[in-house]
This record gives C-alpha cells, sequence and structure tokens, in this order.
C-alpha cells in the first residue's frame, strides 16, 4: 500500500532488459552514442516532427535547463502557483537561468486560467526596465493537482503567451499519464498546441532515471550542449539514459504503464467515493487520487502500512475546505501499483469510518 | 583496441546484479531510500571516518557542488592548468560557485609543485579586495596526465593551504586507480593528508553512473543538500546510484576493477617502450598511456580500427617535444580492455613501424 | 508642478557645497579617504551604536547588496507584494544573490501583516530540502504606497523573523520621511526594533547619490567589501558620496529637507480632500499622496503641465475600487517642492472639478 | 607628491561648474532627461558614428556590463594576463556574465601579442562541448602598464577575434590619455580598426564618477538597460553624471586635461633617467612612469611623503629584473598634478642617490 510518490516504484523489466542489452561494448561516452542518437530519432517519430533531444538524469535538471534556454537572467517565467517548478525544485530554475524570476498565477485545481494569465502577462509589459522581462510560460502537464489542460486550453494559452513573445515550456514529468488519459496524439498536445520545448519523463512512469528536454524547434537549441555540460547533466555513459528511453517508447510500452497507472486510481478513486466521510474534492485524471479522508480512516491506514503524503489544505476552496476530524491526502498510484494493495487499501478505508 | 575513454567500458556485472536486485519494492525517493543510507556508512567505513556523502549522477557534478560548498562566489579556485575542473567541464565550477574564478598553476607530469602553490598563494593575499579571494585548492588524483602524487606531497600541498584558510579538495574520478596503485589506505591519501572533501568517482571504474561528493567533515557539508537540489542532481529513485556504489566497494570489487584497468596500461606500456620510434614521456602510474608515437603506427593503428585519444603536444617540455612525423597520444585502459586487445594494438603498432 | 518622483529634484546648496569642499587636494581612492571614515562615524553616532557602513551609488544597489549579504543562492527573501525590491528592481537581489527567491505576501496600504508573515514563514519551513530556505525579511519604511510602519510593528515583524532564524532588512530609501513623520530616533525605527541591516538613501532626500548600507552588528558585514567590489558598486573617487552623506547629516539637515518634503504632501492631501469628487483611499504619512481623481482634474491638471504617476489600480480595494470617469495617481512631493506649486495644482484640480 | 592613483584627484573646476548648472529644476530620473540624451548624442558626434551610450558610476561596473552583453555564461573572455578586469575588480566580469572564465593571454609590456592570442583562439575551438566557448576579446588602452597599442596592432586583433566570432571590447579607462598620446582619432581608435563596444572613462580624467558604455551598433544594446538596471547601475539623478560627461567633451577639455597628465608623466620620466641608478623598464606613454627605483631614493621620497605605488617584479623581464637595493615602483600623474610636484619629486630622489 505504497501511495506516497510514483518515484518510489522501480524499473519495468523491459527496460531493465535494455539497460542490460546497452552493456555491451564499447561506446563513445557524453551523448556521442548510437544509442542516443536513436532516442533522438526515436523521440521526432513520437512528435511527428524534428525534434532536438537531449538526455538528462532528473526532471529538476530537465526543467530548469529547458526554461534558462529561453530566459534571461533578468526574465520573468510565469507558472501555476503550485507549479513544481515554483515550490518543488529548491530555486533550480533561479539557478540555471542566472537569477530569472518564477512569477505564480493562482487557479482552481492547479490550473491557470486565461484572465490570470492574461492579467499576469499585463503586469509585466515589455520594455518597462524596472521590472524583469516576460520570457517563458511553463504548463504542467499533468498539474500538481493530477488534473490537465486540454488540448484547447493549452492552444489558448500558447497564443496568447507568443502574442507577448513569450515561450511555452511543458512540464511534463507526468507526461505518459497525460497522454494516456486524453487519447490525443504527443504531437497534438505539444507542438500542434504551441508548445516551445518539452520536459518528458520517463523516471516516474517505469524507467530508473530518465528524462529529456525536447525543443520542437531546432534552432532554439543551439546553445543548449554547453548549458547541459555545465550543469553536469551531460552523462558520460550516455548510452544507459538512452537506452532506457528507447525502451520505454518501444511498442508503446510507457503508453501501458501510464495506464496502468491511471486505471489503478481510477479504482481507487471510485472506491473511496463511496465510503462515507470520504470525499473527492477534485476527479483524478491522471495516476492522482487527493481526497479528503476521516481522521479515523487515516488513522487505521497509517496502522496497516499504508503511505501516502499528507497534503495539508492546499487547493480546497469554499465549502470544500478541511473541517474537524478530516485530513487531506494524495494517492499516488504507478505502473507498479497491484490491483489487490488499492483493494485493501479501500477496505481498510472503509472499515475505519462504517466499524 | 578501445583506448579512447573509461567512460566507453560499460559497467561490470556485479555492478548490474546489484542494479536488478535493487529494483524489488518501494523505496523512499530523493535519497531517503536504505540503500542509500547504507552507502553512507559503507562509505564511511573506508575511509575509517564518519563522512558526511552525497551521491550524484556525475562527476561534473561531484567535482563543481563539492568546491561550491567551500569558494564563495568572489573566491579562487587553484588548480593545476589542466585540470579537469579547468578545461573539461564548460566552466561547471564557475557556474556552481556563481562566479568564482579558477586560477590555474603549471607543473610537469600534470602536478602543481610547491613552489607554484606559493607563488599562487602570495599572488592573492587574503584581505586584497580588488581581488578575487583563496578559496580552495583542487588536487587531481590521478592527474590528468595519468600520474600521480604521494601521500606526502598530498599532505604538503594540504599543510600549505590550510596554513592560508584554504580548503582542499580531491578530483577523485579516477581515485580507485590511484589507490590501486599506490598501496595506501584511502584514509592515508585523503583526509589524513588534510584532504577536506573528495569527488569519488565510480563510474569510471565499472558502473554506471555513479558518483559521490565526500565530506570528511559533517560540519563543512551543512547545506550541501540544498546545493545538490537546486542543481538538479538529487535522483529521484536515489536507491539506483548507492546500489551501485554498495557494489562497488562490496568485497574490493572496486580495486580488483582498478587493478585489471592498471594492469593493462602497464601491459601497453611496457610493449609500447620497445617498439623502435615509440617513447612514453611520463611512465603511467594508473590507467593512462601517454605515448609519442611514429605517424605510421598511429595511421596503422586507425585502419585497424583502434580508437585514443589525439593529445596534441600538451605537456611534452624541452628535448621531448614533438618532432615532424610524430603524434602524441593518449590510451586510456578500463576494467573491460581485454589483455588481446592490447596485445593485437602493440601487434599492429609494431609492424608498422618495423615493416 | 512636478509630483513624478522625489527622484526628480537636484540636490540641496548645503549637500553642493560639501562636495565642492572635498574637491580639495588628494584622498585615497576606493573608501580609504578620510570623508568615507567619518561618514560611517557619523552614521554609527546617529544610530547610537558603532555601526558598519558601506557607500553606495544606487538605492538598488544598496538593497540587493544588503540582502545578498543575508541570504544563500538556495534561500528566499520575504517582502510585500508591492516591495520596491520585488517590483522595481529588474531583479536585482536575485542578482546580487545569485538566484534566491522573492516570496511576497500580501497586504491592504502595502504592509505586510503579522497573520500573513506567519503564513509565509509556515510555508518555507527550514530544512525542506525541496523548497527554498527562508533567509531575510524585507520591510519597506516608508512603504511604496506612502505609509509607515509603527515601531511596535517592525518589532513584531523581526521578533517573528529572528524566530526562524531570518535576518530582517530595512529598505529606508525614504527613512528621511519615515522618521521625520514618526517622532522616534533611527535607532528606535531601526536595530532596537530588530532590524540587522539598513538602506540608507540620501538621494531621494536632497543629494545626489548618495546611498549607505547601514550593518547593526559587525559581524554580519564580514564579507560585504567584496560583495560591492565585484557588484562594481565600490566608488572611486569615495570622498564625494561621502561628503554628501556628511552634510546631509549634519546639524538635523536630512530632517528639515524630509519635513519639508512631508508638510507639502499634507498641504496637498488636505486640499484634495476637500474637492469634490477626489478620495485619497488611505492617508498621507510621508512625501507621497494616492489620490482617486475625477478624470476631469486629470485632464486639466496635465493640461496644464503638472507631472504626476498614473498608479492603475494597485491597493484599491471593495468599495473604493476605481469607478468609470477616475483615475488613480500618485503625486510625490520632495525637499524642493515649492509650496506655490502645490497651491497651483489644487487650483487647477478644484477649477477642473468645480467648472 | 601624489602618484599614487589619478582616483585620487578631485574634480576639474569646470566639470564642478556643469554639475551645479544641472541643478536647475526638476528632471525625469533613470536616464530619461535631457542631460543623458544630449551625452548620448555628444559621444556619438565624437566618434563620428551613431552609438549607443549608457552611462554608469564606475569603471568596474562599466567593463563588467560591457562584457556580460557580449558573454554568455558559459563563455570564455580573453585578456592580458595583467589586465584591470584580470586582477583588479575582484570578479565583477565572472558576476555579471553569470560565470564566464576570463582567460589570460601574456606579453610583455602590459600588451598581448598575435602569438599569443592566435594560440588561446585555438586553444578554445568553438563547438567544444567541454569547454567555455570563445566570447569577447578585451582590450585594455591605455594598458596597466601604462604603454598603448596602436591603431594597426588593434585592427589586427579585432581582425583575428572577428574571424573567430569573437566581439572585442575595449577598457578605456584611460582612453582620454591615450587618444592625447597617439594624435588619432576616437573613431580611428575604436569602431574603425574593429572595437565592438568601449569602456569610456571620465573619473580619472577629472571627473568625479563619470564612465559610459559606448556601443558602435546600436543592435548589440538591445537589452542593455536591463543588464545595468538589475546591476544598480541605472543611476536616478542621472542628469548629474550626464552633465559631467557633457562638460568633460566640451570644447576639447578631455584631452586638455589628459594632455597635462601625460606632460607630468614625461617630465618626471625625463629627470628621472639621468638619475643614477633609475631605470624605466619601459617608456611611459600615457600619465603613468614606471621605475626602478634604488631603495636610497625610495626612502628618501618616502619620508619626504611621496605617495606612489609599490609594484612588485610584475613585468620585469630578463636583465631588468630587479635586484638588491632596488625597487620597482609606479607613479600616475593626473590633470591636478603640478609641475613644482614634480620637480620636488625629482630633486628628493637625485640627492638621495646623489648624496
Amino acid at each position: 500500500m505504497f501511495f506516497a510518490s510514483d518515484n518510489a516504484s522501480g524499473a519495468s523489466p523491459k527496460i531493465f532488459n535494455a539497460i542490460i542489452a546497452a552493456n555491451d561494448g564499447y561506446a563513445l561516452p557524453y551523448g556521442a552514442d548510437d544509442w542516443s542518437k536513436a532516442a533522438e530519432v526515436r523521440v521526432s517519430e513520437l512528435f511527428e516532427r524534428d525534434c532536438a533531444v537531449f538526455l538528462v538524469p532528473t526532471g529538476t535538471a530537465a526543467n530548469a535547463l529547458a526554461l534558462a534556454a529561453f530566459t534571461p537572467a533578468y526574465g520573468a517565467i510565469f507558472c501555476h502557483d503550485d507549479a513544481h517548478i515554483m515550490d518543488d525544485e529548491c530555486g533550480a530554475p533561479e539557478f540555471f537561468s542566472a537569477g530569472a524570476k518564477l512569477v505564480g498565477i493562482p487557479g482552481s485545481l492547479g490550473k491557470i486560467t486565461e484572465a490570470g494569465l492574461a492579467a499576469t502577462l499585463a503586469a509585466y509589459p515589455r520594455g518597462l526596465v524596472k521590472q524583469v522581462q516576460p520570457a517563458a510560460l511553463s504548463l504542467s502537464q499533468a498539474t500538481e493537482s493530477g488534473t490537465l489542460y486540454s488540448v484547447a486550453e493549452i492552444a489558448a494559452f500558447s497564443e496568447m503567451a507568443h502574442r507577448h513573445d513569450v515561450a511555452v515550456h511543458m512540464d511534463g514529468a507526468r507526461f505518459a499519464n497525460a497522454i494516456a488519459s486524453l487519447d490525443v496524439s504527443p504531437a497534438q498536445l505539444t507542438w500542434k498546441a504551441g508548445v516551445d520545448v518539452l520536459s518528458l519523463g520517463g523516471t516516474k512512469n517505469g524507467a530508473i532515471m530518465c528524462e529529456a528536454v525536447v525543443f520542437f524547434d531546432r534552432d532554439r537549441a543551439a546553445d543548449f550542449l554547453y548549458l547541459r555540460k555545465r550543469g553536469g547533466h551531460t552523462v558520460s555513459k550516455g548510452r544507459f539514459i538512452a537506452a532506457q528511453m528507447l525502451a520505454w517508447l518501444d511498442d508503446g510500452h510507457w503508453l501501458e504503464l501510464a495506464r496502468h497507472a491511471n486505471e489503478q486510481a481510477q479504482r481507487l478513486a471510485s472506491g473511496l467515493r463511496i465510503i462515507s466521510g470520504v470525499r473527492l474534492p477534485w476527479q483524478p485524471q491522471i495516476n492522482e487520487v487527493f481526497a479528503v479522508l476521516p481522521s479515523a480512516a487515516d488513522k487505521a491506514l497509517k496502522a496497516a502500512g499504508a503511505r501516502y503524503y499528507d497534503w495539508g489544505g492546499r487547493g480546497l476552496e469554499g465549502d470544500g475546505r478541511l473541517k474537524p476530524g478530516e485530513v487531506f491526502v494524495r494517492m499516488v498510484t504507478s505502473f507498479a501499483t497491484r490491483p489487490e494493495d488499492v483493494e485493501r487499501f479501500l477496505d481498510v478505508a472503509g472499515k475505519a469510518v462504517n466499524g
């Protein structure tokens, strides 16, 4: 009953086998190997477009480096108030951009709104020297609240951003889960909707350590090799990351893994909805379930060894706010989540409430 | 006949098995897992001292982060003119230290000298506001020229540095090769000789991706977790790096791997020495062989598919300088180098020269 | 009728004379001159405490350098949403701190609240590695809205900050106006109320270019000389800034200048209050008047050559929000403001409204 | 007998009068005033070309900001080993460029050589990812050794730099002295010889605080306003710096001041040359005299209150090296140096040697 994070799972056997297969013989270091070249081709195929693809070991590196490629030191990066880059990366985007400012945009369900983006763009007019200058918009897909933007929403935000000469970044740490849920193509969800650069995350979806920065326009990637190198993110035995990416994308494996995770979240949500006193403030769209639990359920679950994350009161609004005797928690499923663990979780919670 | 770099080899089977074994079940992310804790204990045992140990994915990250922990933005980092941090990391130490200055010290065989260090320390007196302030000395052990400092040399440099309140960093990307060659204990070669922080490299010695920053005084590591995190070097599935470190150190495996690499270098050097027209400007002490080859040998080797690195004329002095019809090259062996490949290399070179 | 900014006035004759007097003979450069030493003594006397005092040419430099002395690159600086450091310095605090994050705290009248500060401190707990770490609280005294914190308020915020090991900075660009208005001593308003470092601004109050960073604890200033130097803010002919500071503080000249500016603001406010359709959403406490004007008055004033700043709708709340036919503007008076200009301004505005 | 630095003199009366005249009335802050606009026009006229001109308070700011405009964080800045930016600015160029590397080029008399520049450019090939990338060449005119580059030398270096897509910066802290000495036009010495950006220094030549960054191509200055602002170098009462620049350039005043300084250096050098035991290792071309003095002369001069700078042994070569009983010193003259002070200096030195 481990629902603390999708980072807590290991790797899929298929990905492991690919790593082992990659171990044979010699390969040029620092990304000059055949696997890395093949991964770039493979990702380009996936996105139906020639892309510049750079593999890096962590999602924080992918986000911070991708943003740095579009943001001068005197720039502003716009994102949701609760975005991972805002709250969970210890200032990495500021570091890699040499001191840019992250400007939060509020919004329910972890999503920015057109009105919020418009107001923020208006508050940072280009050319007003006393202020940092608009540079990038970062959209998390899926969001930190486990919700999704539609293709139309992304297109609308991108159009607004581009009109202000602001680049669009997508934090796709859970991009696989988003694609598995939305039933659109990777191209539709990204460059066709105006996204300029994507952090494509494999690690949370069954890899060991496999993230990519994907530029949909090669020209924008002109100096990325230097940014990555001086950030210490050019892995010497690059073939082992590339092999993961290849295996992950092979034959739809990535979506298979993501679908399983999403389905377990749906299973969990369905079961929770019918437990008395439990409420789901917003409906899970990927592999994360946010639920208000009665304290009795929370205690019983913890006693039974369940692991999940206390979310405080973040995001609960109006009548939905926490009442005495309630806790607000986040459960994350993964490719490795077993249905029986979900069932056991529901069983423990149900019994705690119903006696 | 792949002697371009020890980064070009894969990983040892033992290390692979450890990674696979670590895949079982769930583990807390970001270094809070049991493997990471065990690795810190294991490294501390190795160094016979309680150490603060931080795993990171690359050697550049290890060096740059370790130096940043000791160097203010207005600081000076002293190192050999040809040090990896000076020439091969695209400014990573400058980046992580927010703009510190690297000051090169000349010296034969890739080694700084006491006179050189003394002159440099004198040129950067503490308190002279117009100059950057002395902060760290970085010693590469082994050096970029495949040579080694003795314990006594390191102790002398450290003593000089500490007298000026300058911290001592050791770039140990090939620390295993150094230990295997010198027949001293890890403690003797580091903190007992005054080293404050070590970049301990496993990747070049049989791991996939496994580097550690080792602080010999926990107090100096107080804010390292933040530096690592905002550098994007806190790996989410940390157990997979830690498992490599554990396997690497287990039962002397790391020295076994390093000894093999060193022995192949000796085999290569011995064979080269007796080929007419070949000369070794300095004697290999680890797994690197630097040799001046007649062009005929160079051409024949390349035609036969041998891979090695053209070193230009760096480090050749006096009568040893390159003459027409010569090239200066670096060959690196690794845990994976097969004796038969060395023999074939020698055979091709010998025949090219002797007709 | 120039009320656009107090930066738009020149310098007081007394300060000019001091600069001219300082021109005689030779003086050591870079702050080693006698004037700079005397200025440090004089500022220390003013604050009834031995202070470390560093003169710099601009207020942005003073703020950014002062904060950098207390904030690591992975740090958080807390300030009001509308603080000058947040909105008007083009990211200088981020730059000088190597990428720290500014975290805004909301609050009416340009002032943070205890509840707001408490919530912010709670949101940035020390030791949570994924977030930037609490480092400094910056209080603007006077605020960007022309309001003031009481000594008790500052003491309460400082106490709260220090309990979290967070240093307290005061942006005193209009510190003279604050002292002139509050009738407390400089010591009471700063270190006795817990302030650790002050940006003391002379430029807006009658100097040409004269700002100081004042540390109330010398130990905290240990490396400030290097920060200032590498920021390019160590002026070579330092005596000319120091001479301004000495003349400014001499015989209460600074308060004389500030009192005049404050009085003209009161005169302006009193006159505006009785003009039909004009409202002052908050009461001026220093040399700034914020007023909602009927468009007719705005147009007539501009036609008559009056200069002031359009404030948008910032800070207006509830029923006070802008209605059609209204504009919200800021008028700033200075030591040089002539009463007759104020009277003429009121006359034009009054006639425009009353016909 | 104050020859320690040209920073130690005050300002010329003409410049003072201009500052006083500028005090009248109101002016828009932050460089939007009429004086600043006029200064840009005036500097453009001087250089016979439309220039983008940015006034800043210090020479370090001018250099660091100018270089930052051309240098990415992963860039290399080439300069003479003894350049001011290398040795005397506490890492400011590294800071403003977010961590670029300064690469020193050796050379006699404070001057780089074509061979030295060629070797350095070869050592930093564009596209070699492991190294910082060539970005800017900084030439000091006059040099730190008081010597000058000819127009032809500058043109040759610029041509070489541009061929490698490297921008050319000129540190003109003593540009006035150079022009006064070389009898060429400002245009000839800068953009006509390939210089892209100039730090134009007035402070050492009779101003209080007046430096400018001059871009000879407006397009390269596109984001300089932001760099200057976030560096804290956009002075609020900008008219007072601009007024200095206007007065300095008016009617050839700047050259009048520089010529006087240069002449006093020649007077000093002529007198020193004929004192027994004194030698001038290189011939003064501007307002700096470097001389090896017998210790007796040194002691007598100091006893008589003369101030100058002990230069150690820097720059002395071969037979010219310091012998026992000698000291190597630098004397700097300025617009304010009185001939009688030079004569007295020579008299004291002569008597000390001749008894």
